[in-house]
């Protein structure tokens, strides 16, 4: 697979669908450089996944019976706003655990949606059967080409946007955003995987040598808890350093991004961040450091009554 | 007076000690272009106040009483964040109006905390008593050279980011940030000042001909709520662009920020774009329309338990 093409090809693709999303340098860290920060949550629906559901509805034939997709939220959030910004019908399973942010959010879009008791499997086994009765095309959230290949063009776009990091942490949960830093950089930067303890399926992977399933809690959950990694972030980021960091750590990673910059996230989006605060990943002295903020789904919704 | 040689020297003045914040482009507006954002809330302290205040202590020698502020909230925490950076101890004085967030914000910087019974003007003068009593120096928050030309770097630093607009739309308390985009541009734009209805200091003060003093009330009030329009201001604002929105408007506009980019911000850093949803400023067409975000401490603070 030639991912750069792949991905070029995305962002191309869906140029003037996704939101060009802001980057900025954060010196409240106390690390010899400043940390580059890409503001990712503030694309459509607040987050990364915009870009792949976009990329796969333009580059994929879509069924008149329309497109489904199972998601913790966001995944499901943004199919819901591609099928409608391009006129197709969108049916989207949740589990419970998505949360009345991420539910309002796709009801906005006028989506069919259905909660699906339980966790993040039992949606995508819920979805998987709507796509075999009915026809319509399944959006993966994370382990599918086009979706991969989307996502990465946040990289692309980061890099034309002066990205100096020798070192971008990303977090991750079923792999299709860093499977998209993967491919994109293709060695060329040192990327970092960064998981909950709670909702590590590409450590346990990465352990075992294989996928291997794995219980899914914490309050990344609803974003990051992919019981499984997919394959082909798997075969990605074989060698690749992979950390983990506690819900206390994303906590406060949550906070300080708050109180220092005015982005409120959801623990997801912090989750890359607080490799750094926490210690888990330490910056050799000179090491120039990114961190992708993905999410902003953050739950209450601030807005919502 | 030379803004522009003003304001390129703070400009350098600052440079390091206040954040570079960054821009978007919004495509949702369904106008002619996008309309371009800059996200000034993202400064220190959540306002473009930090760079007032940084301007202000680093171009004039401070005694060693220190400083002293009076604010609604967001240049008090300014200043106090500024003294605190730069070794200087603060006493600052806030209307009771400027609420939990902000008083909360300038406690955390260890500066020397008085809330004053009712509006901003009492905790000006309260800090003017504080000033003749100790010596320590005023950083006013809107009428004074450093003030001006510090704030004025906002525009400069936007343009350097490559501002296309046509038309700026800034939302206006005392005056301080608009009179340092009136200094900036010279006239090379257009400028549109936006005040809530119920604090239009501006307004009645071009109307009337002169600075008049108003009553002042509303959501924005303690970021907006000036009694009177700055002099410098003042001079610099003849024949400008005035629009009013109503407190209606500034919390649709609220609303929207968060909706389409998940940016959550204070009222009065959602007033400049009230302007534009609710048709109080209707562009002309194919005019490129750009709209300051300059204040993000919203109440409730998120995380303040």
């Amino acid at each position: 697979m030639n991912w750069k093409n792949e991905i070029s090809a995305a962002a191309n693709r869906i140029n003037g669908y996704a939101q060009v999303t802001p980057v900025i340098e954060s010196r409240v860290s106390g690390l010899d450089h400043p940390i580059e920060m890409k503001l990712e949550h503030m694309q459509h629906t607040g987050s990364f996944k915009a870009r792949g559901a976009f990329n796969t509805l333009l580059s994929l034939g879509v069924p008149a019976a329309g497109v489904v997709a199972a998601s913790g939220g966001n995944h499901g959030a943004a199919a819901a706003y591609a099928a409608q910004a391009l006129g197709y019908p969108a049916k989207i399973f949740v589990p419970e655990l998505a949360g009345s942010s991420k539910i309002a959010l796709i009801k906005q879009t006028g989506a069919d949606l259905t909660v699906v008791q339980g966790e993040y499997a039992n949606a995508l086994n819920a979805a998987k059967e709507h796509e075999a009765a009915t026809g319509a095309m399944q959006i993966h959230a994370y382990d599918a080409l086009a979706t991969v290949a989307g996502q990465g063009t946040c990289f692309a776009e980061w890099e034309a946007q002066g990205l100096q990091a020798d070192t971008i942490l990303v977090a991750v949960g079923g792999g299709g955003l860093i499977a998209g830093a993967l491919g994109w950089f293709g060695g060329s930067r040192k990327i970092v995987a960064v998981e909950p303890e709670t909702s590590c399926a590409l450590h346990a992977a990465l352990q075992a040598g294989a996928p291997v399933d794995v219980s899914v809690s914490g309050i990344a959950a609803n974003a990051l808890g992919a019981r499984r990694i997919g394959s082909i972030c798997f075969d990605l980021a074989q060698g690749m350093t992979s950390v983990l960091v506690s819900d206390k750590a994303i906590a406060a990673a949550q906070i300080s991004l708050w109180q220092s910059h005015r982005m409120l996230v959801e623990p997801a989006g912090a989750t890359a961040l607080a490799a750094l605060a926490s210690g888990a990943y330490a910056p050799e002295p000179g090491e120039r450091v990114a961190v992708l903020v993905c999410g902003g789904n953050i739950a209450p919704d601030p807005f919502l009554k």
